[in-house]
């Protein structure tokens, strides 16, 4: 190869690289995006701030339009770059991370939808303790994966795969004991079962937070790939 | 180019269409699996079978294992083929399909473990009419999706779109007359909340019926980017 085009290639590598950068930092702000939507829902319920949960279903618009556009640029790497072995992975995890981070959008509205229903009805504080423990339990979750997508760490992000037991528990306790207020207080039923919506979502919230650690495993397995036999990577990715 | 290497081309060609082939009938097949397992769960509740539910939750593995497989599939055919344009959107959305049809899966994994809770605790009919009513829609929904994806049918796949807006009307009156129920009858607020969570795993299954339907105008409005003007595509696609 000569000087020439050693150096085109590398500029080419550099600019590849910037590329792939871009998108996890496009990635880590609708992340940042989310986690403040799940954040704002449920201090709206536990404020009682209509206004605030109104703003955090209109804002669900930026969340959807940031998937679009990592969608359309990772759309674009792959058929500009045709990145191969674990750039190919980087950018599919990319697409699958963005669509779990626009579901928790959605679960983020849910809750909105549901603390304006419950504010209107002038609902107290029953299950709120729940709310908040659960709540912060699953966006410390969403904080980590995130983390663990940015800096590539496994050990991080099976540490959240672990966590999402314990939400799962705390979830099941929480609606035991708001069913057994339910059964003691019919009038107590509707608000209650607002409170289960939002905890629900906040269950599935932490699922997807489980999922985004699940894909920085998938995409690590896909780096180690790199330091084994190349017939045995040929054969992995199929590359015969 | 020569004759040869002219059909040397028509033969990758060839073979790389029945690849993309292949990937449509797999995620058809996946199709059929998750439909089936919808319909098996429901038909567990309604007739009180708890051994054809145990079989929809042990089935699960066999939905998310041809999810891999799927995955699998099209990072291989993305990595060897490097599609462009209309076929790297097709695997693209098959990807997307893949994993909403998963998550169809989970759905109908949560309704049988639900059925097999009312079963052992002997409940009545109450909320089966919607459960049934609601089901057979989303079912509807799932198929005409699928087909759809199948056929690139925009008409169709716009139809189911706004299908998915019935359920959701269909859903919420059932979730009134249920809440209903609960006041009147603090017993049955454990059953009811069983045929809750059933009528909104279905209500979810419509949701990513929807979601289906949706890549498939996403499809073949990639397609429709063939007719346009070339400078405009590459613009599109970013191929500057």
């Amino acid at each position: 190869m000569d000087i020439t085009s050693d150096i085109h290639s590398q500029h080419i590598s550099r600019q590849f690289n910037h590329e792939l950068e871009e998108l996890k930092t496009h990635l880590m702000a609708m992340g940042g995006l989310v986690e403040k939507q799940v954040q704002d829902a449920v201090s709206a319920l536990l404020e009682g701030d209509s206004s605030l949960a109104e703003r955090v279903v209109d804002n669900d618009r930026a969340v959807n339009d940031m998937q679009i556009k990592i969608d359309d640029e990772c759309t674009r790497v792959l058929a500009r770059r045709q990145p191969a072995a674990s750039d190919l992975r980087l950018v599919l995890a990319v697409i699958r991370a963005a669509s779990d981070l626009e579901r928790i959008g959605d679960e983020a509205s849910k809750i909105a939808r549901n603390a304006i229903e419950l504010i209107d009805n002038n609902v107290g504080g029953r299950g709120f303790v729940e709310v908040r423990i659960i709540s912060e339990h699953v966006r410390r979750m969403m904080r980590d994966a995130l983390t663990s997508f940015a800096r590539f760490d496994t050990e991080l992000a099976l540490q959240v795969v672990q966590e999402d037991e314990q939400v799962d528990n705390e979830y099941q306790t929480a609606m035991r004991s708001l069913m057994t207020f339910m059964m003691e207080d019919a009038r107590s039923i509707s608000p209650v079962l607002g409170i289960m919506w939002i905890l629900r979502a906040l269950e599935r919230v932490g699922d997807h937070a489980n999922n985004l650690a699940e894909y920085v495993v998938y995409l690590v397995k896909g780096l180690d790939i790199r330091h084994t036999d190349p017939d045995d990577l040929d054969q992995e990715l199929g590359e015969s």
